[in-house]
């Protein structure tokens, strides 16, 4: 019962729900390993900090010793986006979701252990389902039903128009649950309606409804919004070690905590101990830079981790980059704004023509970085410290 | 042109809608056999002539040339009721749509010329289409436009709750259209929202839209309820000789002329000169007794229909039944009333002691044939002729 107890806390740590713990415990007491399920598009992916907060906690089921069944949603990725609307959701041919599969789990093994995960398609048993399938599955749900769904009584309301296909993708995805019979289902908190509904169908398949559970959505650079590229506020995880160390660092010390919880792999009791240290005054960017490292390490090797310490240390740490700096925010738009610009409302220089003057003398630095080009435009959704000359410097947050 | 606006003139008798008639005269004018659909439950027929006012119509395409496409729905049959809601629609086996279509060939080439009839199954292609291909029919139509249908709409608001698989119907019946490539479609009024879905996603598959024609619901034997089994207001394309007769000659004159537009094959013209001879003073059951002896024809040949008409005229005509009588109305209620008791509301009897006494002595006809049994019950929705000795009449509406 101690190691259920040890075992149930990891599985909460950072979840945002999960439904029916009671049940949960249950299976967990049984001894078997589980099934856990979470479903991916097959989209060609391009994995983000955000992604990888739902494959850590897989990767905690793991270490319990369950089974992971990766699903890549390819049936509905071969069928694109039917109305024809979506210029961006052509179908995939069958090449192109095998490549994409791959891509992906290049990316995720990086995270999750391959020993423990099986790579699955629902095309696999949703193309043997057929027509009469797909109405045998619609035929347990009702309009009002689906209605209920958040996006979709947002949109009837508005008299926004609703595809019926929409209404049967949710099913879809409850009968892959049903197919896998799986124990487990993660997902984001967006995901809730569609997590149910495979406990929904399992339950008319006579199957014991899967536990789901619902991992919050990463808050980006920004502290503020989900982490996105079309907010350009994401740490992607194939970018080049020195950006994802300087962009851990640039985040508040309020979203490094959060970000310790959702994404690094450190025992609970470790990362509580540095909470208490910083409480009792240890420099936070200290334990920024521990978190940096670790993604860093994760994503390119702990060499590669190591230098970027030591490369981000000679930078800023010995060339006296203070601890305390004005903070400023500035609205760059969607077109983002030219640096010289971005300086002179920073305050750094009293104008532009100063702050080009200053670039051509070699005296401004973005992220401890000497900046060469005078037309560089900085875009929005990013942290930045801005250095001009020896002791002027700002931490200006771009919006 | 004199053969397509005669054409048309026969397409349009008893046709209570046809949606586009100018895309129709188009399609006439090019002169090739025109597809006819109509679709049919795969459930056991046994018809009435409520029915066969739409294979009257389908007898006219054929008239003109053209190749109907007998259409049995056995996809959804095969389904049955997958809420297992309705105890009445199990799932059909194989076995049983095909026993059923027998049935239904043997009645419907009573009516239809088997040379130009092709009976067709949808599993055909519906079996192929695929939950893939399920989605992409859904794709093209919004929840808010299948709450437009009536009986959804009503549904809907009365928070009565609508299966999501209702919604698939109408696409499923609209596919058919797509597969046979129909150039025109039948069906009663309360389809017109499935029989549009033909024409919509036809023209999402780049084919011509097929025209709808809706024909009436044919009323029943008490002339204002659509005619039903459940009613008992129905005349069964399989009863025998006499009663087919006999339930004819119940009607009263009004529906009389309505059963001729609907029923019979006569002419336009011909009725129009029937018409004419009853406003100048023709004994209207004299041209009642041509309708029944038409329809006993078409169900059991010229020979039985010859008999029916002696019988009938031995019995009444030449029994001396006035040509004018009392007529009442009695409501019999869901049970029925036993024929004592009608006998004594209709005013023939003083009493129903009276009433079983005449019986006893044999002074009673129903419909001309004497009654034996003092513990007959009469059940609502028909017309019948009760006669007490020699001249106590009365037209009594049981309902």
């Amino acid at each position: 019962m101690g190691d259920l107890s040890a075992a149930l806390a990891l599985i909460r740590r950072g979840a945002e729900e999960i439904l029916v713990e009671a049940e949960l415990a249950e299976k967990l007491a049984a001894g078997r390993p589980l099934r856990i399920k979470a479903g991916f598009d097959p989209t060609a992916p391009d994995l983000h900090l955000g992604h990888t907060v739902l494959l850590n906690k897989l990767r905690h089921f793991q270490e319990l010793g369950h089974e992971i069944l990766f699903l890549i949603g390819d049936f509905t990725g071969l069928i694109g986006d039917p109305t024809g609307k979506n210029a961006t959701r052509p179908p995939l041919s069958r090449e192109q979701v095998e490549q994409n599969a791959r891509t992906y789990q290049e990316q995720v093994f990086k995270i999750l252990d391959p020993e423990r995960t099986r790579v699955v398609f629902n095309s696999e048993w949703m193309d043997g389902l057929g027509a009469a399938g797909m109405i045998r599955l619609a035929a347990h749900h009702t309009v009002a039903r689906m209605l209920e769904r958040d996006d979709f009584a947002k949109r009837y309301a508005a008299n926004q128009s609703i595809a019926l296909h929409e209404f049967l993708y949710p099913l879809c995805q409850g009968y892959d649950s049903v197919a896998l019979q799986a124990d487990v289902e993660l997902g984001g908190t967006d995901q809730k309606f569609n997590l149910l509904m495979g406990r929904e169908l399992q339950r008319h398949h006579e199957q014991t409804p899967q536990t789901i559970l619902m991992m919050p959505l990463l808050e980006g650079l920004d502290g503020v919004n989900k982490m996105s590229k079309s907010l350009n506020n994401y740490i992607g995880i194939n970018e080049p070690p020195a950006e994802i160390f300087g962009k851990v660092m640039s985040i508040s010390d309020d979203l490094m905590w959060r970000y310790y919880d959702l994404l690094s792999f450190l025992p609970s009791t470790e990362i509580a101990a540095l909470r208490q240290a910083v409480a009792e005054g240890r420099n936070p960017r200290d334990v920024k830079i521990g978190l940096a490292e670790e993604l860093v390490g994760r994503f390119h090797g702990a060499a590669a981790a190591r230098a970027a310490v030591e490369d981000f240390a000679a930078r800023f740490q010995r060339g006296a980059m203070p601890d305390e700096m004005p903070e400023v925010s500035i609205a760059v738009g969607a077109a983002g704004l030219p640096v010289t610009q971005v300086l002179r409302q920073a305050g750094l220089t009293g104008s532009t023509s100063e702050a080009m003057r200053m670039i051509e003398q070699g005296g401004v630095r973005l992220n401890g970085e000497r900046v060469a080009d005078k037309g560089l435009v900085l875009a929005a959704g990013q942290s930045v410290v801005l250095q001009v000359g020896k002791r002027k410097f700002a931490r200006v947050a771009l919006t």
